[in-house]
């Protein structure tokens, strides 16, 4: 779908206003990109245990509230967005679940977007940073099919190291195929379900300044 | 994104002369869509094995030709589609697809549709009927999170069973979510990678009307 400009003026108008309402509250933003099933919510309910309630998550999926049910058990405050068609989160939506966040001792803000590794990539959301996850089983040679998403990210997560023994996936060839559209990408290895990675990832985004 | 209705109209004219082309040389269609790396190509490759070069396929990626490739390696002829940028095929495409394949003696065509569980649902290709295919790495939550695809396909597989002792998927979960919105959906449970599976996936197919 090519998008047409006054929708892109329209959530640029929007990011611009995420952007100023995270100053204002000194909170970094990630905006989280991957397939369906590559483990986003996982990887954020691990994030969960290292931030507490410092991480806050605001949930996008075409429908059903169940990855807010699953970081809420996780211990942080959600909120969800059901786009109920739309293919990615848009920053007029990012605003107003943001609004009805109680952002009070937050000072990380996941925003997980659709699962969906084209139409997002467009979209500003206002976030600082762009976080693109490929999982072991989705197969080594996505980077280059995905290119869009790829050069603009500002992390390369690999994730589902877990299952290497049981897939081909080449994670050298991934990350070269990422850093070939984008040579300033960060890049690291994690699994989400057993822990592997995800103090470090922890360690990274507190680095991070709002 | 919404769909603009002159976009859908220009689809559904081209989806009707795709029908009509199919119809002419009596060739059964099937149009595949899945997450990225659920393993459309994989697949594809096993059933290259059962129908040899009575079957073609119409790759549609949004960039390279690296499933084309593999399409062909494995004994078939395959067109692809780079769609730069587009999350979908449309009719139009799949048309001129059509209009360059060598279909003499080709009684199935698979169009392998661009990796995304959203934006191909809406999409009449002229086929004969929509496979929906989902992977147990992706989690068996998936089907009511992406509703509008799983209400509307004919055949739902569940890929990647080999994976089954390694990751949590609960195969009866999913396909009750998918009959609870589509009640007349025929299911099926595959290995694209050992083949298991696949033969049963050829019969069915091969029982199929053009």
């Amino acid at each position: 779908m090519r998008i047409r400009r006054p929708v892109m003026q329209r959530n640029d108008y929007f990011a611009g206003l995420v952007r100023g309402m995270l100053k204002q509250r000194n909170i970094f933003a990630f905006n989280l990109i991957s397939s369906p099933g590559a483990g986003k919510t996982t990887l954020l309910e691990a994030l969960a245990g290292e931030f507490g309630e410092e991480l806050a998550v605001i949930e996008g999926d075409v429908k059903t509230r169940r990855d807010t049910v699953r970081i809420r058990e996780a211990g942080c405050r959600a909120v969800q967005i059901e786009t109920g068609g739309s293919c990615h989160l848009d920053a007029g939506a990012v605003k107003t679940a943001l609004e009805s966040l109680d952002t009070r001792g937050v000072r990380y803000l996941a925003v997980e977007n659709v699962g969906n590794l084209i139409c997002p990539s467009s979209y500003d959301l206002g976030e600082h940073i762009k976080v693109g996850m490929l999982s072991l089983p989705e197969g080594d040679d996505k980077v280059l099919k995905y290119p869009t998403l790829f050069s603009r990210i500002d992390l390369f997560l690999i994730n589902k190291t877990d299952l290497g023994e049981h897939v081909d996936f080449d994670m050298d060839r991934a990350e070269k195929e990422c850093r070939s559209l984008n040579p300033e990408v960060t890049t690291m290895r994690i699994s989400a379900r057993t822990g592997g990675g995800v103090k470090e990832l922890a360690c990274w985004i507190r680095e991070r300044e709002a």
